[in-house]
């Protein structure tokens, strides 16, 4: 398995382009999939089955500062507090590190990540952190990499890590190669600035089943996943016309309809898989209720309980009062801090 | 559409057996669906698109009073309470009525119908409703009809009705013929006394979507609804085999992800159909934990909020433990009072 990823490391990286740093930092925002990523063709690689098409998230994601140490072993940080090496979040960092570490020169390293959304907004923070780790390490290790190659290898470290590398609308495209030199993340070039994603924060206290278990799970014993992937190569086409033509009821529509489809497969699997809790169905029926009485609002949800709306910015305050103490997060407003 | 039904029903007519009677009396039980009915191949004369598989549920039901009266219209009554005629419930059944009317004799009913199950349980009435009203028209005319007849009768009243002419373990043959005469219902010949259904009966307002309309909107818009026929069709043959066998395990893991992918199928369809509440999905939590900590305890949900446990006699005190005010159906327990 490391061997595998090792050789698709090595074909990625090329001579530095400029000198290695002592230290680095970088940003990179989480991202909403509005047609998800649910199945992997390569589970040591991270290819999925299907392309998939997302939104990040502006300043909402994750800062990582990456600096040389002199010590045995690599030191991490999430978000002001060290993590001790055996816990799986340092084990799973050091680990990509590992892989990496033949381009950034022997030593140790100190991983300083801070998320910029709270926990409890149950926003993959995976997906901004794997990003922001890869873009520090490129200006650590000076290898001036391009952001196509720097999708695939965040990519190796969290899938949905490789659309978080771009600001906007991000095609993450499937590819064929069983290489995986063709499954890279690509910025859309089209602004919304109306666009706004709204997060339902609830409260809930189970640890649910990871999505990579879940992925799985579905995959091998969903009689339902057999559409998934076909719906989902339509839903991104009819996602890339509605961005194209600022169509919000179909963009709306189909990041909804996707984003059902992917946890009715789901609900299909044996165990059943129900990322749902009694907040997301209530939440569920009013956005339905919204609608009926002429709001344009849709929600998608992730492979957790916490429903995301999307809405234009003339409905915010119609959604703040409907949804009390809703996060808005504002994809094309201020400049990203990276 | 009338002429159709019309048609059918004199196909199944034969000459009286014995003689017409003034009133007559019968009972119809309710039925859970262990594998369900959901697609119709045709609207009018309820033709499904599958087989489907349920459990009587014994003394739970509707017994139905039927009388000649002197006077210018049927007069119905619900639970002791007359329906005007303009209401739904009143219109439905007298379309139904006039289908049989030929064979009848001239002149109006009175049609009392009391379910012996409350309201509060959300189980379809309409299904023992229609069949106890068969049963008991059976009667009054003199027709003598064999129960396959009468079920393919019920059916036209409402789909699974069909069901509900039958004790115990019953399957329904979707049939092929597109006039509808070979997709009646057959009692498997089967006990199984340890059986128990258990009902979770949840404070609902909404009044949800029908689920004729349910599968309609489902069959014409969710892409996974393609998967559906192929999984009930494999589900029935797990569940016959799991009866033959006595093999629970395997009865309760089909019936309820038979279940799950039928609400699957509609969470897919658009507008989204989510039949769920929030006590809907703290119940299927719930069950997984009981799992989980050794407990045989399985689901179904039909198309409403109310989930129904399948589980063996020595477990009723454990699942009235974690389910207060569980209602709890003895298939077969005493007879039936038809």
């Amino acid at each position: 398995m490391e061997e595998m990823q090792a050789r698709f490391v090595e074909r990625l990286m090329k001579d530095a382009a400029s000198d290695p740093q002592a230290c680095s930092t970088a940003f990179a925002p989480s991202n909403i999939a509005l047609c998800k990523y649910w199945g992997k063709r390569d589970a040591i690689l991270n290819l999925p089955v299907n392309s998939s098409l997302s939104i990040s998230l502006g300043s909402l994601g994750t800062r990582t500062d990456v600096r040389r140490i002199d010590a045995p072993a690599d030191a991490v940080h999430l978000n002001g507090l060290e993590v001790p090496a055996e816990l799986p979040f340092a084990r799973r960092l050091s680990g990509f590190l590992d892989l990496l570490r033949p381009w950034l020169g022997a030593g140790a390293l100190e991983v300083d990540t801070r998320n910029t959304i709270p926990t409890a907004a149950g926003l993959a923070s995976s997906a901004s952190g794997f990003a922001a780790l890869v873009l520090a390490l490129d200006r650590l290790g000076g290898w001036g990499m391009d952001r196509r190659s720097l999708s695939m290898l965040a990519r190796l470290g969290s899938g949905s890590a490789a659309r978080s590398v771009y600001d906007g609308f991000v095609q993450w495209h499937a590819g064929h190669d069983p290489a995986g030199g063709d499954s890279f993340a690509e910025r859309i070039d089209s602004e919304w600035p109306e666009l706004r994603i709204g997060i339902v924060e609830l409260c809930v206290e189970e640890k649910p089943v990871g999505s990579r278990d879940g992925m799985n799970r579905t995959a091998a014993t969903s009689a339902l996943y057999a559409s998934w992937p076909a719906q989902a190569a339509a839903d991104l086409d009819l996602l890339r016309n509605a961005i194209a033509e600022r169509d919000f009821a179909t963009l709306g529509r189909t990041a909804e309809r996707n984003a059902l489809a992917m946890h009715a497969t789901m609900l299909a699997a044996w165990p059943p898989l129900l990322y749902f809790q009694p907040g997301t169905v209530e939440a569920i029926h009013r956005i339905q209720r919204l609608r009926a009485d002429g709001l344009a609002v849709y929600l998608t949800i992730d492979a957790g309980p916490n429903p995301k709306l999307l809405f234009r910015s003339s409905d915010e305050p119609a959604l703040r009062a409907a949804f009390a103490g809703l996060r808005v997060a504002d994809p094309f407003g201020a400049a990203s801090p990276a």
